[in-house]
């Protein structure tokens, strides 16, 4: 029996149990890990993979046992939860080395199970030369397969952002690359402004980007693979299959409220639907400001921030998460693109009525050497004049006008309000109109 | 007559005729502009003296000649004010060439005459080897003298962050420094996380910063000059006197509500205090939001904003300025310092209780290469959580902090919400808890 029981060790699970270790430090807290690697930075893999970070191990932070020792919390890996009593107060375990099946009793569960990548039927995961990025063991993976046969030519299923990230990376490899996606745009769920913005790079960097099309299966050749998609064949040496995640909670979701997607709804203090279980991370819902409603965002930002929350609540705090907004940011070669709060058509589709208005300008004074031209969008009630939300393209740190905006719309100002915001100046850093302000004073209308 | 009349041609000037033209296309406006160089970059002058940006040219926006071509706009140079005539609405106007003195009718007058540098009494100004860098027309004069004398040894006066900028200029030329200001610190208004980071900088520049230091003297002495300042005397090559700026309201000020200081006082709509005279810019005050308050915060993009509300209103406009909240930005060498809404001693002054916490992260995930030290510090009401100012030091753009601080002062928002906020994240760009954020979650001490 454990006091505090946190299941996942990465952003969520490790955060909570450190906040739990701060406000009681005498409590009787264990943490299962189902891999053997925990706490490790998942948004670096790309990264890795292009060669930007040297290695994988920078992705870590934390060993098991450097946990401990820095913590005093013991992690036990090699664990995966199973099932879910929450009558009793106990989760089942599986050893994963012995196959062992136990129940672990808990006083205050945590759920930090995260997500999974999502699977498609048609390919058979696990056969060399097919890989999914989604933990330091598949980066391993990869990298080992690249260094031994040198692949020249690589198809990558799904353009989402993360997908997007993963092209990066290979094309800076120099591998040549299908890309295809059944959904008819890259960054499908993205702004038009990105979305617009993602094209073009893909045209510029000449990756064929295939959308609207399925893939139908994987055929290995000889020394190659076949890729049936669409009416097309594709010939690769090395097949990436990033076509989303969904929330860890196959073992628990039967008895725990989930959205659609199977994330478990918590409310604003990190509890689930059950007494004494919390969760938080990717395998959990998070409340969305604009939309008023749950909604699953996974982030590495969000998991940190709600494992800190749930572990206060967890040793008797009584936070609550205001919520987020959207934002958030990727890199594709050049271009920084970034998204806050709500899209035309998420707004449109939440029932609001949206407009967007864009403006572009340089990024530092126009004089100055190396101004780069960035663009924002944003998208406002027009009756009202509330901010909805933003999204920004620029060569630089898209962050410089996001994170400004995102804090607008956390705020629930009005255009008129940006219009006139008080945004740092200065040539090396900051245009005098910045491109966030001069939409936002189209927006208002004046 | 004019049924528009405008005195001054640079930021706010400008940007209030284009506005009243947009508005009332037909209308007699005309705009009166003491130098000859007009609109241009007063901020982007330090650039010039070290090289960064190739020439004075690039910082000029318009000529008179492309101002009318571009807005049908007269732009009447060398022409200074000297009179206001509020009971007839009049403005006396001296020909610089001619030295004629005549009045000049308006139905609406803007004042937009800037600020002027503060002149040390015990400086012969004017003097070839003696400069003030607030023009081109000086940037001109002092990049003519260096050519051609080719000084290795540089005094600067005052080391605020134009003086500051001015220090960074001529080190990167490789001229031998010596920096005193009368007052006690570099940096000397700036919240002592700034003022920290810049005396650290100094130092580390090998810059001799004499703080503390009244001049009393600058001789010539054949090829150079002896600067007697505190008990010491410093020669040097060439001298720069960077004290700061005055409003240029010496022609009006007794005509019209002014700071102490004589910047001419406006209400939200640019109104001053005599009907149909509008005022902004350099020359005006500005509302503070978090003070409530007008001050003087002579900035180019506060002037920008001001002449454009200051257009539209005079066209018959309706708008109201929100306010500042004391957002600036500079770059000193490696650094970006920023700030927004008030430093601790600010607050104190104002009669706030006020608390300051900080905290540093990188400004990219650790694990990115090129990842560098971020600093934040805000300041907030303990007893109400509400975030009253901010400060950041980093290597990046410090904008990328300061923004969302500004953006949270303007709203109000308490530091809860800011260690909530929900920052872009991704490893190239930010961090998982950003040195604002993290600072905030300390403030709010869950």
């Amino acid at each position: 029996m454990a006091e505090f029981l946190i299941i996942g060790a990465d952003a969520a699970g490790l955060s909570a149990a450190l906040q739990i270790k701060r406000k009681k430090s005498r409590s009787d807290l264990k943490v299962l890990a189902k891999g053997r690697i925990i706490s490790y930075g998942a948004c670096g893999i790309p990264y890795v993979l292009s060669g930007d970070i040297a290695s994988a191990g920078s992705l870590v932070h934390f060993t098991p046992e450097s946990f401990r020792e820095k913590a005093d919390i013991p992690v036990e890996t090699g664990r995966e939860a199973v099932g879910l009593y929450p009558e009793t107060h106990e989760v089942e375990v599986k050893d994963l080395d012995s196959g062992r099946v136990y129940r672990e009793a808990y006083g205050r569960l945590l759920i930090a199970t995260g997500a999974v990548p999502r699977r498609l039927p048609v390919l058979e995961y696990g056969q060399t030369g097919i890989f999914t990025l989604h933990t330091v063991e598949d980066l391993t993976a990869a990298l080992a397969f690249i260094h031994e046969t040198n692949p020249r030519r690589a198809a990558v299923i799904g353009a989402g952002n993360v997908g997007l990230e993963l092209v990066e990376a290979l094309h800076r490899r120099g591998m040549s690359l299908v890309v295809v996606d059944i959904l008819a745009e890259a960054a499908a769920n993205w702004p038009q402004l990105v979305r617009r913005a993602v094209l073009d790079k893909l045209r510029e960097k000449r990756v064929d980007f295939r959308p609207g099309t399925a893939v139908e299966s994987a055929e290995r050749r000889g020394k190659e693979f076949v890729l049936k998609a669409g009416s097309g064949e594709i010939p690769a040496d090395i097949i990436f299959s990033q076509a989303g995640t969904r929330p860890a909670t196959d073992w628990c979701r039967d008895k725990l409220r989930t959205l659609p997607n199977g994330a478990l709804l918590i409310d604003a203090a990190c509890r689930t639907s059950k007494e004494d279980i919390f969760a938080a991370g990717d395998c959990a819902s998070v409340f969305h400001k604009v939309l008023g409603a749950p909604a699953h965002i996974p982030l590495g930002s969000t998991a940190n921030k709600l494992g800190r929350l749930a572990g206060i609540n967890m040793a008797g705090g009584e936070l609550e998460f205001p919520g987020v907004v959207g934002t958030q940011i990727f890199k594709f070669f050049e271009l920084s693109l970034a998204r806050t709060g709500l899209s035309s058509e998420d707004a449109l589709r939440a029932g609001f009525e949206a407009r967007a208005v864009s403006a572009k300008a340089k990024d530092k004074a126009g004089y100055f050497p190396g101004a780069a031209d960035a663009e924002v969008e944003i998208v406002f009630e027009p009756g009202t004049g509330r901010l909805l939300g933003a999204a920004a393209v620029c060569s630089g740190n898209a962050s410089q006008f996001i994170d400004p905006a995102a804090a607008a719309v956390t705020a629930g100002l009005m255009v008129r309000d940006l219009a006139w915001f008080d945004a740092a100046y200065a040539p090396p850093f900051a245009p005098v109109w910045n491109a966030l302000v001069s939409a936002a004073f189209r927006a208002a209308g004046f």
